[in-house]
C-alpha cells in the first residue's frame, strides 16, 4: 500500500491523512491459512447448482436493491421476518455503515481488543472515538464489569463472539446486559458463529434485544469469502435505517444468485464444518501437548498460538514450507502470537510437522 | 423505502436524520426502459465464455483487493497503466468514495443541475455542500462561464458527460479549464460515453490534468448493469487515496471475472452500441418531428422528452402498455420532462407508438 503523496495528504479530508487501510499481508503460498477462509471444497451438488443459478442470472439489469429472495431464504434460516435482515456486500459494508449511521464524529464506539482490526479502520473513516476495554491478558475473556460501566456512554458497542483472532466466545447473558444498559446500538460480530455450539448464538435475544445488531457472513462457514455476503439480523427499524443509508446496489446479481443457492443447500454445509470443528480440537490438542507453545481454546475455525520468535517462525513457515499464516506479534496483547485458520486434515498436519521442526530450530 | 421511526431519528447522526435514498421508482413490466439499462442480448459467444469464467472461478479466498487482472486489461483499453485504474463495486462506490476522501464537512462539490440525482445524495451522507450552478433551461449545456469562476473555491467538481437526464456533453476543451482552475479534484462521470464520438472523452486530458478523475461503468455499454462494475481513471496518487479508504474486497470475485471476460471481448460489443446509437437517432426523428413534445439531441442510450402531462402519460404507459419510463416531470428544471431509454428496435416502436396514441388523448 503506497502512502499518500503531499498533494493528496492536502486534499483528503483531514482526519484521512494518516490513514491504514487494512492490510491482508498476502503471500501465494501452497498452503494459505492467513485468512480464515474455509479451504475445504463446496459440499456435493452444490457448485453445480450454483454455476447453473448464476448461468440462469440476467445481468443488464440492475439488481433487486434489497436482495429479497437472498432475505426471504435468510429470515427462513433464522426464523425471523424479511424485514429483520439485511444484506450487504459483505460483513465489511456493513460494519462500516452501522459505525456511519451510529457513529461519527463526536461519538463514541466500544470494543474489547484483541478484535478484528476493521472495527478501529471504520471508526477512523468514520471520525468515530474508539474506548477500547482490552481483554484480560491470560484469558482474553472480556471485562464484564468495565464494559458494563462504560455501555452507557457509548453509541456503538462492538462485540464479537467467536472473537477474532483470540477465539472465545461472549457468553449472551453479557450481550443483554450490555444491550440493556446501551443507549445505542449493540453489535455484536458472529461471523464464525456456526463453528461454535448453536446455544453460544444471540440470535435468540432479537426479541428481547431490541437494539442488537447481529453480524453474520457467507464468508467462513459457506466458504464464499470470494462471494462477499454478509448480513446483519436486527430490529426492522434498525433494518430500516441500514437500507436508507446504503448504497442501494450494492450487492450484485450474481452474489445475489450465489448467495442464495448456497444458503438453500445450508444442510449440505453442516459435514464440512463439524470436520472442521474436529480438526480444530485436533489441533488444540497437539498443540496445547506442546510445550513450547500456548494455544487458547477456539470456538471459530481458526487458533491462536504463542510461541517465542513468532515473526521467524511465520516467515521460514511461509518461505521453507510455503505455508501462510497470520501474524500478530507486533499487536498489543498478542506479543508471539501467530494465527493459524484450521485447514484440511492434509493442511493440519502439514502446519503441525513444519511448527514441530521449525521450534526445534528456533 | 420506510421513514426512519423516531427511534433511528434519534440514534443516526444528526445530518442523517433526513436522508431520502435513491429511488429507482420500479415497477415491473413487460418493456423495462427506465433504468438506462442496455436491453440487448449479449453478443454472440460472450455469455458462454462469461459463465465458463465464472464457472472456474475459485469462490472460498477473498478476493484480489484491486482487481489487478481486470485493471490491466482496463488499462490495455484505455492506454493507460494499471496504477491509473480503480476499480469500484459500481461506479456508485466511487462516487462516494470520491465525496467521502475529497468532500466532507466544510467542503463544497460544484454540480450542474439537472444531473444525476445520487452526486447529491452523496454529498448529503458526507455532508458536502453542494454548489449548484443550473444548466441553461432551454438547451442544458452548462454555464461555463459561472463555472470557471466558482470552480477555484471548490473541493470537488462534478461534470457529467453525456449528462444523465439530458444527452448532451461536456466540451473537452471546458473540462481542461476547470481542472486548471479547480485546487481540488474534477470527476467527470463518463458512464454514457460509449455511445457518444470518440473524440467526446476527456481521457485523452489525463497526461495534462493531474486532478481529473474519469468515471466509467460497464452498467451501460456492456449491459452489465447488474454485475456492478465501475471504475475511475486518473494520476496514480488520486488511486492512491482511492485505494487508501475504499473496502479493501468491495468487488468480489464474481464481478472480477464476470468483467474480465466482458472486457476482453469488448470488440464484440461495439455493433450492439452502435445499433442503440441509429436507434437513439431514429427516435430523436420521430419525435422531434412531433409538435406535441419537445426531445433533446442526446449523446447517450436515452432521450429526454417533454410533454403535456407528462406523469400522466409517464403512469398510463405503465399501466395501459406496459412500458416504464422515468418520470423527472418534479425536478427543478425539468418539468414534464420524461427519460426515455433507448431500447431494440422492437422496443423503440412500441414506445413511440403508445406515446403517439396516449398524446392524441392527453
Amino acid at each position: 500500500m503506497a502512502e499518500l503523496s503531499d498533494r493528496m495528504r492536502e486534499l483528503v479530508q483531514p482526519h484521512l491523512r494518516g490513514i491504514e487501510p487494512y492490510d491482508p499481508n498476502f503471500t501465494p503460498t501452497k498452503i494459505n491459512l492467513s485468512a480464515n477462509e474455509n479451504t475445504y471444497p463446496l459440499p456435493s451438488g452444490v457448485r453445480e447448482r450454483l454455476d447453473a443459478a448464476l448461468a440462469a442470472t440476467t445481468l443488464n439489469r440492475y439488481p433487486d436493491p434489497m436482495s429479497n429472495s437472498l432475505r426471504d431464504e435468510l429470515a427462513r434460516r433464522h426464523g425471523v421476518a424479511r424485514e429483520n435482515i439485511c444484506v450487504g456486500n459483505g460483513g465489511d459494508e456493513l460494519l462500516f455503515n452501522l459505525l456511519f449511521a451510529f457513529g461519527g464524529c463526536g461519538r463514541t464506539m466500544l470494543t474489547c481488543t484483541p478484535a478484528f482490526s476493521e472495527y478501529q479502520f471504520f471508526a477512523d473513516l468514520t471520525q468515530t472515538s474508539v474506548l477500547d476495554i482490552p481483554r484480560d491478558p491470560v484469558t482474553f475473556e472480556v471485562d464484564a464489569a468495565r464494559v458494563l460501566a462504560a455501555a452507557p456512554s457509548c453509541d456503538v458497542v462492538v462485540l464479537t463472539s467467536p472473537n477474532n483472532p483470540t477465539g472465545n466466545l461472549i457468553d449472551p447473558a453479557l450481550t443483554r446486559e450490555v444491550c440493556r444498559v446501551c443507549p445505542g446500538v449493540v453489535l455484536l460480530d458472529e461471523a464464525y458463529m456456526e463453528f461454535a455450539d448453536a446455544s453460544a448464538s444471540a440470535l435468540g435475544l432479537l426479541d428481547e434485544c431490541s437494539n442488537l445488531v447481529v453480524l453474520r457472513t457467507l464468508s467462513k462457514a459457506f466458504g464464499a469469502a470470494g462471494v462477499r455476503c454478509g448480513y446483519v439480523v436486527a430490529a426492522s427499524d434498525i433494518i430500516d435505517a441500514f437500507a436508507a443509508i446504503r448504497q442501494i446496489y450494492s450487492v450484485n446479481v450474481l452474489t445475489q444468485a450465489a448467495a442464495l443457492e448456497m444458503v438453500k443447500q445450508r444442510e449440505r454445509f453442516s459435514s464440512t464444518v463439524a470436520t472442521i470443528c474436529l480438526e480444530r480440537d485436533r489441533m488444540y490438542a497437539a498443540l496445547s501437548e506442546d510445550p513450547r507453545v500456548t494455544v487458547w481454546s477456539s470456538a471459530a475455525n481458526f487458533l491462536l498460538v504463542r510461541m517465542a520468535n513468532a515473526s521467524t517462525v511465520r516467515r521460514r513457515l511461509r518461505d521453507e514450507f510455503s505455508i501462510l499464516v497470520r501474524d500478530f506479534s507486533a499487536v498489543a496483547g498478542l506479543e508471539g502470537c501467530l494465527r493459524i485458520t484450521v485447514g484440511t486434515p492434509q493442511e493440519n498436519d502439514a502446519v503441525l510437522a513444519a511448527l514441530d521442526s521449525l521450534l526445534r530450530e528456533e
